[in-house]
């Protein structure tokens, strides 16, 4: 026999519980019918929980990655410039931190958006003349990703879609999927650096379209877009009357040759929250600082986009008090060689590998203009060993210790990525051993070549 | 006239666009009838962001908060123990950060739910023989804010309710509002030193119950639980088979006289997530290092609840890895003298204030037992000029510039709450203030007198 407590159905205050003795062994069914409820243990993760979910790691975690014994592992696969310790993040950028440390004025609580001064501080850095931006524009965020979640948060109900670039990075999916919001995907072209395909993508638009992603410079593509694209592309937006949520972590990392335009700058209409951080620039990811831009000449966003950021941040707070305690030392004093140097070594790193994957049969990589990534196309006709993407850089780990991400993880199949922030001479051994493992396996079919004939 | 562009039904990759020219002042409206769109922008905040509602600022904004200009402002309102200087947190933690700074080791990405030598330093804190803990069962987060979601974010589903102490921590109503998740309210009693009332808890659950959320040491109240109490309310959710989400940010945070249990360690079947950080016990609320541990001894909660929250942390990666680099030696190096001083200046602050209140006429402090907080009910029948709690500081702000949060905040009307983590002599003049505001406008009725003898 055991006991259980029944509640009686009635708003009143007053408890009114009734206190039952139900017979486990089913001898006084009667009784046992009364309960209107078996307390019984069963708890489940929440549909959301389930819901979320990266689907990098659901590749990565399935795929036989047993490196060859006799060659050191190089991974070529997370986007964290930190890594090799090859890229150390400016000296005064700790210092700041520990002159923030040292004040004792940066342990209490910040407001939910962050420090008022931070905020002013960032806003006016980004502003410009033809985006003007304030402190109250800004809000500080647990790193990027929380700057992406926020703003996909208050735009987007469940329902509605969100129009995502592939190849792209996967949390945009991860985050949407989470909260019931639907990923339309809209093609990047390779063939013209990754341009977005303008048609496909005002094709997807409908009624239900709650923001557009452009992300720039794009993981995992390394591409970097004209003004005159980011023009057409606002010129969609424009028609179609959609607002931007532009992931511009990457933003002024970009090769010399090269020009960085935030989007929100060539918008005379469309408005955009812009995303952004110190992770890549500055190279600290793991310091989770990042911030929303919210760029809105027309006042189409209104109070209610920024009110609702607001209330948004409220949930879990911002970043860490200390870092934002040294971000204005860490964005006014930061030497501009620092800058310079990062992306002189990038640049360096992505010639050197698209130079020697270029020479390689079978592979097709595509030149990056800025970020850290490098997509390389897979002639899989002339690997017919390998059915995918996941297969062939499965296989390259087993036998030449390098991995690389099937792009497969970025909805893109017969992709990999290549990160290019690894010292020089462990990007030449890479690119090295690639040319082994094509050489290899490649097979130069003629059925391939009437294939490529038809194109 | 206007141009637009629509979009043809189709499931086609090629966009399949029509350029149509509506004519905007309605001379073809057959065309115009022709779009299956109106573009135009309306660009309107998501419901959860709109459901995303802080009830303290609700109710602080409204509030007519003007000072007495001859008095200068003492806020007793905000629940951070840095706001005045006199708490700050320990040279070795500080230290800690730095030589985390230094080593250069912490500034790229965490795994998502920490580092696991971090994990492993938290478990190994807080395991003992009754809640034993392994470096799985921790996960870090951005602050005890993100724990309370994640928690809340893996138990709950959307119709789901929970069970919340009333008065009590107005986040969880925030937060559960936000996901759609129904709040129950449980009465704490404070003639009881605010243990809960356990038969109206009880009363309340039903089929859709998710979790039921204790907090000890309690904020609003200062209140701790005797071990017995706790058991008791094992006693509940084990017969209702309702799995524990135990805010302990304050834990350890109680005077002398009193034990803290976490209510992990006297469970013997009821899974329990119990969220915690450095913020309270180390004086550093605003680095967001908070985590969540996972109590299971019967494997109740098994994989699912685990993978969930591994799952979920992917969503904004964790807390600022200088943080989690500086972790151990904080855990292991603050001198324990540095907690022993924190608690004896609450405590004697929280005596002189409970003394000097529990000699002002209409005003009823209920005694604390740790945290920061006292709460005092207010005889509102002894001050008929003011409607309620709200009122009544309003007033005391007015005429002399002391702010205490009126416990409407947290649901708790006709009480308010006082900070005792202010300097001494700032905590004094704050209660000789108050009673100069209670003595002038208290009045002795017989129809209150008449009130009390029928209780």
């Amino acid at each position: 026999m055991d006991s259980y407590l029944i509640q009686m159905n009635g708003n009143s205050d007053i408890p009114s519980v009734l206190d039952v003795h139900v017979n486990i062994n089913g001898t006084n069914p009667s009784l046992g019918k009364v309960r209107s409820r078996k307390p019984r243990w069963a708890v489940r993760a929440s549909e959301m929980s389930k819901k979320t979910f990266n689907p990098i790691r659901a590749i990565v975690d399935t795929m036989k990655v047993e490196p060859n014994p006799n060659k050191p592992m190089i991974s070529l696969s997370i986007g964290d410039p930190t890594v090799f310790g090859n890229l150390p993040t400016d000296d005064e950028v700790t210092r700041a931190v520990k002159e923030a440390l040292d004040s004792g004025n940066y342990n209490g609580y910040a407001p939910s958006v962050g420090y008022q001064s931070c905020r002013q501080v960032v806003a006016a850095y980004y502003s410009c003349p033809e985006a003007p931006l304030e402190a109250q524009d800004v809000i500080l965020t647990s790193g990027c990703s929380q700057a992406i979640e926020l703003a996909l948060a208050v735009l987007a109900n469940p329902g509605q879609n969100i129009l995502v670039p592939r190849p792209g990075f996967s949390l945009y999916k991860t985050l949407a999927l989470s909260m019931g919001i639907e990923v339309k995907f809209y093609n990047l072209l390779p063939e013209k650096s990754w341009e977005i395909d303008l048609k496909h993508l005002e094709s997807l638009v409908d009624e239900k379209t709650a923001c557009l992603i452009v992300n720039n410079p794009s993981n995992p593509c390394g591409s970097v877009f004209s003004k005159s694209h980011l023009q057409k592309i606002l010129a969609v937006a424009s028609r179609q009357c959609v607002p931007i949520l532009a992931d511009e972590i990457y933003g002024d990392m970009v090769f010399a040759e090269c020009k960085y335009e935030p989007i929100a700058t060539l918008s005379t209409n469309v408005p955009i929250l812009s995303c952004g951080g110190l992770a890549k620039r500055w190279l600290v990811p793991g310091w989770r600082m990042g911030w929303i831009l919210v760029n809105d000449r027309r006042d189409i966003f209104g109070n209610e986009i920024r009110d609702g950021l607001v209330r948004l941040s409220q949930r879990i707070l911002g970043p860490c008090t200390i870092v934002q305690g040294a971000l204005e030392h860490i964005i006014h004093q930061t030497p501009p060689e620092f800058y310079h140097n990062t992306l002189g070594f990038l640049k360096s790193n992505a010639d050197l590998c698209y130079t020697a994957l270029s020479a390689v049969s079978g592979l097709q990589p595509v030149r990056p203009s800025g970020a850290m990534y490098l997509m390389v196309g897979i002639e899989m006709e002339h690997f017919p060993e390998f059915e995918n993407d996941v297969e062939f850089t499965e296989q390259l780990i087993s036998e030449q210790s390098v991995f690389c991400l099937p792009a497969t993880c970025f909805e893109y199949p017969n992709f990999f990525r290549v990160v290019i922030t690894v010292p020089e001479e462990m990007m030449l051994e890479a690119c090295s051993r690639i040319q082994e493992f094509c050489e290899r396996h490649y097979q130069g079919s003629e059925g391939a070549q009437d294939l490529e004939c038809d194109k």
